[in-house]
């Protein structure tokens, strides 16, 4: 299946506006044979927007987003806030080609004041999308820094992880090098699909990139509005794991949450106790 | 604190040159001011040698080890195999500037046939020191590829992870990605200390590499015999958990073992009621 993903700076605040530019990517991805489109975390309103955030989240953000799917027959994974009981989550909606939500996440781990400000976190570690034959894993921003969340995705079967982000300076080694290893160690293809430019105080890294199971970079953006592309193959997450078997060589018998304790020291062992 | 890192090829079955070369490199490490020397995986007796590894691990290999550090008032972590009560483990000794053996770490993440002929797997997740005012935990090779052995190490309050290592081709992508991600992650020092050049049908990468709690390379050896050095302060791990507090934002209350099951899909949901 091909992917899609959607760098930009986007227009804070303004949805009209980033509908239009959501709009005119889909048009492009289909045109690449894509069957899903994913745009960075918060894309929909922007994400260092203040109080407007929550104005924004009391208005229907999603029907507008689900016409856009069905007019390109494209799923889209679209960064949005989400009201629900009172409590605004950081949220990304996975909608396929007719309109339908297939599954949404909302983050779990929230960054800094800035998410704390606005945000309550999402309670489920990663919510998953069987869409044509490849399970999708949705995650945003800071959770796949959390080598954790990624873990939990690939044991439940996952073959793509889709991180909307809005990574800013001075965390460039998360796009450089952190979602390599997060492919690698897993063996499943990794979305990070980020903002660019400048938002408030923000300036964000640009560098979005999709990575294969090998930690092979298939598509990397650098600054600037980009519309990167690759191919995702459950095949290839089949033989990966066949070849590198991490999630069958865990030793899930000694992973508990609980510190490891200093352990006693055995200085009093004889050195021919101690070595043969 | 000061320490160095021995990158060797070493001499495959020949536990005296072993010892020779560990003599000599002490004697280096003692001069540019290293308080602890760190050899690679199986260094002491070679890594790749088939049923001659338990001969010698029914051999005291310990009391030299020890001697040579009491000599050089230089803590060593050594590699080699362990027997004990008829199993055998390959392991790793913290043995002090006075000869005391501090701790022990046994390999508990095998890797393929090679280390399942050979030996039995260790049931503690990673071992610690204490040490000079550092905590150092000890892993092996396979055992830092996995993200949930320097998490744990982490947990328990590391400041390094020391990680005798054989590491062979086509896997330089862990020495050259995965080791960096795994420092960064945890606000930790990573030493990873490798072979080098053919034992047997394996050809290692060298590539020993000592690295900051910011992921940035302290010094890097390529292929060949090589003694790296850098300089440990837990103040600086300190200062990167607070600027970068992974830590304290870690969900503990969602990480299970458990598979994360599929979640029922919303699209039955109103466009209303999901968004707004």
């Amino acid at each position: 299946m091909k992917i899609s993903a959607l760098q930009t700076a986007g227009t804070p605040g303004d949805v009209h506006a980033n509908l239009r530019a959501l709009d005119a990517a889909c048009a492009r991805a289909a045109t690449r044979g894509s069957r899903l489109l994913i745009t960075p975390e918060m894309f929909l309103t922007g994400y260092n927007i203040g109080e407007r955030v929550h104005e924004l989240a009391a208005t229907d953000l999603l029907s507008p987003v689900r016409e856009i799917a069905r007019n390109h027959r494209l799923a889209l994974v679209v960064g949005l806030p989400e009201r629900e009981h009172g409590a605004c989550y950081n949220a990304a909606v996975f909608v396929g080609p007719d309109g339908q939500v297939l599954g949404r996440h909302r983050k779990t781990h929230l960054f800094g004041q800035l998410d704390r400000t606005s945000f309550t976190p999402g309670d489920r570690l990663t919510s998953l999308v069987d869409y044509e034959g490849v399970r999708i894993a949705l995650l945003i921003c800071y959770d796949v820094e959390f080598p954790e969340t990624v873990r939990a995705a690939a044991v439940a079967g996952a073959d793509l992880v889709a991180v909307p982000t809005a990574q800013m300076e001075p965390y460039a080694f998360v796009a450089d090098h952190l979602l390599r290893v997060r492919a690698w160690e897993n063996q499943l293809y990794v979305a990070y699909v980020n903002h660019d430019g400048a938002e408030g105080d923000l300036r964000y890294v640009g560098r979005s990139c999709l990575v294969a199971p090998s930690g092979e970079v298939l598509d990397r953006a650098e600054h600037g509005d980009s519309l990167l592309s690759a191919t995702v193959d459950p095949h290839v997450v089949a033989r990966a794991r066949h070849a590198n078997p991490y999630l069958v060589d865990r030793r899930v018998d000694l992973y508990t949450d609980e510190p490891v304790g200093r352990r006693a020291p055995h200085a009093t062992r004889d050195a021919k106790d101690s070595s043969c």
